[in-house]
């Protein structure tokens, strides 16, 4: 096993963080409960793929009330990468170990906006890094909401100054979540920061910090939209919207790549696939109309 | 340009075959048309992106009767790739050219099954190929239909011994059309090629041969079974299966990395999504249904 001190404490408090979640968002949704799944992993190389120890344990929630799916998920696993797949990340060597939290929430209103979360402590033979984030993917722009919760993100970096960077960690999320075969944003952002490796301990307590920001960052907006109306015209568009996280997440997301190429399970992996979503040809919203005000904030200017 | 003596022949096929299966299908569906759209690209890499140059046409039906979503492309290109993209192909060099048509049908019936379709010319320095092939991706299982369509495409083999081995070829779509992540190939197959640069001749009579064997081996198929009842429980397992279809087009497919990493016309390189998919966590078909017939066949023996 790696020596990294702060393995052992990061995956105890992301356990933590995602017991609060869980509690917190079954309290909103005051109808469906969360499936808990724990899991244990023990592949050598031997069976013939990527060499994977560990556990972890999915929370899913589906058709509730107000979470039409959501996805909390904890693992902490060590293991060898398959040679090659570790050519973009920090340190030496195949042998890693990962511990984090990370969450997908599908509203079943389209105004309440989609939103992600995941936190995560990685280590690579002698080096180990904090990375994660959280951000906001609206299907309809309201400025109150994104300010709430960019706000919300923003003052927590205010009280880590030696370690996050509030312009540098919203810049990097939006270059982060970026669609380059669309030319848009997934969505309006938030943080994002990754191979954080310097100032270990200061680190953790800001990881911490933000992960506790979650809930009043999220909350209060799907409280507020929770129950605004919508018709075809609203689904139709969420739909949409859907599909692009979808593109993101296979095409891109890193944490999804990391976890089908060290041969993760599956069912976590993906639970941030949307229940359900939509492609059309050639799409374009009616000018002037909200749809097309939120497509046109997510164009990036060149 | 790159000098192939059957690059424009093989487009000017590529071309009529595109308006012969456009009909076709316009004729099978009787309700809805195909939106015929014609595009050029003119951008070298002072426009800041990979080269490309070149025109398409991409006919794209939607909500028809028979036809829930239908993508038929027809594309001649030609550019640069990008400093390490091109490691994995054959020839020298950044400069190349491409042509090729290209079709998924997402049918409305659950009984229908998904189809794919491409075949296409290749050339990067003084290399040349051929590429393409024909799969069959039901959502429930009809062993007359899969022996309907596969014999109809070994049969095409047959005939062209000297270039086609069927059993070759059709190992190798089950091989290529495999979800690693899901221990699942994505349908039943048909063929699939790569790569083919020897006796050029021969192989474009059996590309040309191939290509018009698709509608009598699928048009039959769609015939059969397009009033066939169904209900929630069918449509809901046919989302599920168009989900599988959207993670191999996105994590595997050739034809859609290709287009990506080129800059190729985002709403001709997705034509193929369907119109509609669903993820669910962690299903698992009841034992002894359809659905769980149709999942067991696809999971590959090890």
């Amino acid at each position: 096993m790696l020596t990294d001190p702060l393995f052992e404490p990061a995956a105890e408090h992301f356990l933590g963080l995602q017991d609060r979640i869980v509690a917190a968002l079954e309290s909103l949704d005051g109808q469906a409960t969360f499936r808990r799944d724990e899991w244990t992993r023990d592949e050598s190389e031997a069976d013939g793929g990527p060499a994977l120890h560990g556990w972890g344990r999915t929370c899913v929630l589906e058709g509730g009330a107000v979470l039409e799916k959501a996805g909390v998920a904890f693992s902490k696993v060590h293991g060898r990468f398959a040679e090659g797949h570790a050519a973009s990340m920090p340190g030496d060597g195949l042998d890693f170990q990962a511990t984090g939290v990370s969450l997908v929430l599908h509203p079943r209103n389209p105004h309440v906006p989609i939103v992600h979360l995941n936190y995560r402590r990685l280590g690579r033979g002698e080096t180990a890094w904090f990375g994660g984030g959280a951000d906001l993917t609206p299907c309809y722009l309201n400025p109150e909401d994104v300010r709430h919760f960019h706000d919300t993100h923003r003052q927590v970096c205010e009280q880590h100054p030696r370690v996050a960077d509030w312009p540098t960690l919203h810049r990097q999320c939006d270059e982060y979540f970026y669609l380059p075969h669309r030319g848009e944003r997934r969505g309006v952002g938030g943080l994002f920061f990754d191979h954080m490796s310097a100032n270990p301990q200061e680190m953790f307590a800001f990881v911490k910090a933000v992960g506790d920001a979650f809930l009043p960052a999220w909350l209060p907006i799907a409280q507020r939209h929770r129950d605004d109306l919508y018709g075809d015209r609203e689904r139709q568009w969420q739909l949409v919207r859907r599909g692009r996280y979808v593109e993101f997440n296979l095409v891109h997301d890193r944490g999804t790549v990391f976890g089908l190429r060290t041969g993760g399970r599956i069912e976590s992996i993906l639970m941030s696939m949307p229940p359900l979503a939509a492609w059309g040809y050639d799409l374009h919203p009616e000018p002037g109309s909200p749809e097309a005000a939120m497509q046109q904030a997510l164009v990036r200017p060149a």
